[in-house]
């Protein structure tokens, strides 16, 4: 694995473990596939280092590890993988679970090690003394291989208070044997910041580590906690995306950098990185597939949102009266009345992003704007649906859709059979160059069969279609308005061989959703592949 | 009004103010019952200040004091309304929203008084001179009337930072003529803990009023700021429950009462009220009608689930290695997550919590792991479908699964139709009670067709299933391994009149995905309502 292109300064580390740390979320469930995509995310905002999971502890991680070092080019953050120190009794060379950490071929390596002494005593049943030994021979073996060392001291909080001489010497062990940065870890999560603050700088005092912070939010106080930390020396801070992490999570990777370069007016991202930070969090949440925090500081959609009133007049006057900072510098926006997030900047900037110019344009701009809050009154989101919005954009620009064919109308029907097999058939009827077509098709499901029977219908005419696959599909249900009943929405990905792009189609039901995703991915698709649209 | 009848300790208040500044969230649109049901709530709790809202300012909030005053016996709170000092130019005996202020009835009166200079010129548009006396009027004219006064000094910490000595006046001010506690507002939201504490530190110094803390979370550090704030000596605390609020939102309530109770071992609410503490967020969140925050500090239902299975193991050992806090003191409950990190110990646990003591009975156990290790591998979750685990884990125990039907087949069919409709019809087979039967019935989506179909089908013979109500629906796609295609997983949320539940689908497709957790859905709420299952 080669050194990213452009890592961050590293006299102050950024560590994200959204995907170990963060997938103890209740409700988070990360497939290899997923794994890869917010390791793109995070890589793409600027984090120094990305913690992936445990090598050897379970297939899905070593295989994480395996395609992330051959399938990303990472730009700005290194590969972290999270282990154990060795066994008690044995020795770290002939440890299974610490050569899995070199296996994983990640340049650096993350430690776990016991610092309450209690700890040692009751949940890993070994002598104090033999856990210090643990400490220092398991990052003795990985320097020797020429890994980086961060060694996480789990509950030292509670340790520090419980037994400091102890908690002392585990963090010298770790920073005597080589270890690059010594994490003072709140695991419980029941520290409040006067304390952190107090702790860490009499721990950086004592031995001179380099220490780092990694918070648990039980107390409501992890962002504050690190910051805390921070302040009395800490150069290493870890966080989550979103604050993800067991019970209520860990500290929040977006306030804590947004202070940090904000507040502190502290670089820790590459330029023009943070500008991202919305984005960034709510392509996250959808890969996660939980919803994003309406409420999160800096990125929620709320963030800057401001109910009219008493603050509506001012805020025109001057909207710095009213916020904290330029909802602009977190790729966030101000926003006066409930519901869409599109502004003209965001527009202007997309548009820019995709190569086209709409600088000029205020009226057409104005449109987009218009189509895309409609949209989104809907139920429809763009944010995870660029392809589809790309597809808005364009119609919008050229005055008429991207259309290759118009569909007369289609049928689905799932079969339930006595000997508890399924029947899936789809059957569809459009129009392509001027050709009416009718074709049916089985599928493993009612999506997958309509998506075969559309292929059948048109593969003749768009051979190209043959290289775009399926690869991702997610359904969430939206609340109805005026007790109408719910809406479906559903995101599609799409791949060809050059890349991947997202769909999203919003119906009452989740087939007739599906179907008008499945309908713009194979339109973006036939586009991307240089075809040319058909009037309609 | 009379007094409550066993007011908190006046030394230390806790002030909530859910009902003013808590209403300002997106989203929350109280009417005045809804406000005397939270008054009810809050008092209840042992709130010692609720601020309902500001009279003559809205019709509602002059109706909700006429009806608090006639309708709630306080036990516990003060009514507070909440006003602006007199306008510029005026005597405050004249002004007609002062007058509101006395005609509410309300014992206590907090009035918001601009202190940053600027603000004073731009919004208010006035002088910097009559801002002081408009505070100094109004605050000796509601105290000639035998009112409590606070008073809100907005936007304190931006307006200290840009010109602390007229900051500083407005707090005398505010103070000489008789306010109680001049309360420094955090108005933007935009400060962290160290410097809310070194201004409170040097307010109190300078003018040696009693001092107060507002602090909104746009940093995401009120909790903290809070804290901070009483560190630094303030001994008043602006809160709302579950965070409510403008934009991000204001400090959390539950966490603050609980950090200063439990780690700051400060009694601030009357002896017993801290164990209502998860009941009291979750009945608010109700009336304001928004889904209880899963991973709210202290009281969300994450707040002390564990999943690693590494932890699961020690916990049993010792609850206290892995909580920062009995979960009881703040009336929550400690949950085991069962997934595929866990292992026997959890599996003991989860039966623990339910109720089904599992641990004299180790060949049992090892059978569940195993059924739930098989499951999981087929795409099964049961972390986020704690009724699908129950009917597991309750048909393992009693040798056959709860069964109340028996299903012949089904079938699905949507048709979107030249017109751009949609027609979603299902058909079900089943048996139940000896008896065949036929239904079919049309929905706006094939998974509420079925549901409906279903419905028909049974409701004569389970009458009770008409009280379940289908309440949330998620959609996940799997990778399927070796290229069998992918796995759909559907997680179905159901209610009754007494709680959620959730139940998972696995299968090829999604409708037979939905099928299998509606199955369960129904399954578990008739064991709920005590319906006796069926001999298969």
């Amino acid at each position: 694995m080669t050194d990213p292109t452009d890592a961050p300064d590293d006299a102050f580390h950024i560590f994200d473990t959204t995907l170990r740390d963060g997938a103890q979320r209740e409700g988070i469930n990360l497939t290899v596939a997923d794994k890869l995509t917010i390791a793109r995310h995070l890589d793409d905002f600027g984090v120094g280092f990305i913690e992936g999971g445990w090598p050897g502890a379970n297939p899905r991680d070593t295989e994480f590890f395996r395609r992330a070092g051959e399938e990303i080019a990472f730009r700005h953050a290194r590969l972290v993988a999270f282990g154990a120190t060795r066994r008690a009794g044995t020795r770290a060379e002939d440890d299974p679970q610490v050569a899995a950490l070199l296996d994983s071929g990640a340049p650096v390596v993350t430690l776990v090690a016991k610092s309450h002494d209690r700890h040692v005593e009751l949940a890993l049943r070994t002598t104090l003394e033999e856990n210090l030994a643990m400490v220092r021979d398991t990052v003795a073996h990985l320097r020797a291989h020429g890994r980086r060392v961060f060694v996480d001291c789990e509950h030292f909080f509670d340790g520090y208070r419980a037994n400091a001489g102890y908690a002392l010497r585990v963090v010298r062990a770790a920073h005597e044997a080589g270890a690059d940065v010594v994490v003072l870890c709140d695991t419980n999560g029941g520290m409040l910041p006067a304390h952190v603050g107090a702790v860490v700088g009499e721990v950086l005092a004592a031995t001179g580590a380099r220490l780092g912070i990694h918070a648990q939010d039980d107390t409501g106080c992890a962002v504050a906690n690190t910051l805390a930390a921070v302040d009395a020396g800490a150069t290493h801070v870890q966080c989550t995306a979103n604050g993800y992490g067991e019970r209520v999570g860990n500290a929040n990777l977006f306030p804590v950098v947004a202070a940090l370069e904000l507040k502190y007016d502290r670089r820790v991202l590459p330029p023009g990185r943070l500008a991202e930070a919305t984005r960034v969090s709510h392509a996250i949440a959808e890969v996660v597939n939980l919803t994003p925090s309406t409420h999160q500081p800096y990125v929620g959609v709320s963030a800057f949102a401001h109910k009219a009133g008493l603050h509506a007049s001012a805020i025109k006057v001057d909207p710095d009266l009213y916020q904290h900072i330029d909802p602009e510098r977190v790729g966030n926006t101000m926003r006066m009345l409930v519901s869409d997030m599109a502004g003209r900047a965001s527009v202007e900037l997309k548009g820019r992003e995709l190569g086209i110019d709409l600088g000029g344009d205020r009226e057409l701009v104005g449109r987009v704007v218009e189509r895309v809050k409609e949209r989104e009154a809907q139920g429809y989101t763009y944010e995870a649906a660029d392809a589809s919005f790309e597809l808005l954009l364009r119609a919008e620009v050229t005055g008429r859709p991207l259309r290759y064919f118009r569909v007369e109308s289609w049928r689905a029907i799932v079969e339930d059979r006595p000997d508890g097999t399924h029947a899936n058939e789809a059957t569809v009827k459009l129009w392509a160059k001027g050709e009416r077509i009718v074709a049916t098709a089985e599928g493993n499901g009612p999506v997958n069969a309509l998506d075969r029977a559309l292929r059948v219908a048109l593969e003749r005419i768009y051979p190209e279609l043959a290289a775009l696959e399926l690869t991702d599909y997610k359904v969430r249900i939206l609340e109805g308005s005026l007790g109408t009943g719910s809406i479906t929405r559903v995101l599609v990905s799409t791949s060809d061989e050059r890349g991947e792009w997202s769909t999203v189609g919003v119906a009452e039901n989740v087939i007739a959703a599906s179907w008008q995703a499945l309908d713009d991915a194979y339109a973006y698709g036939l586009w991307r592949a240089g075809v040319e649209p058909q009037a309609d």
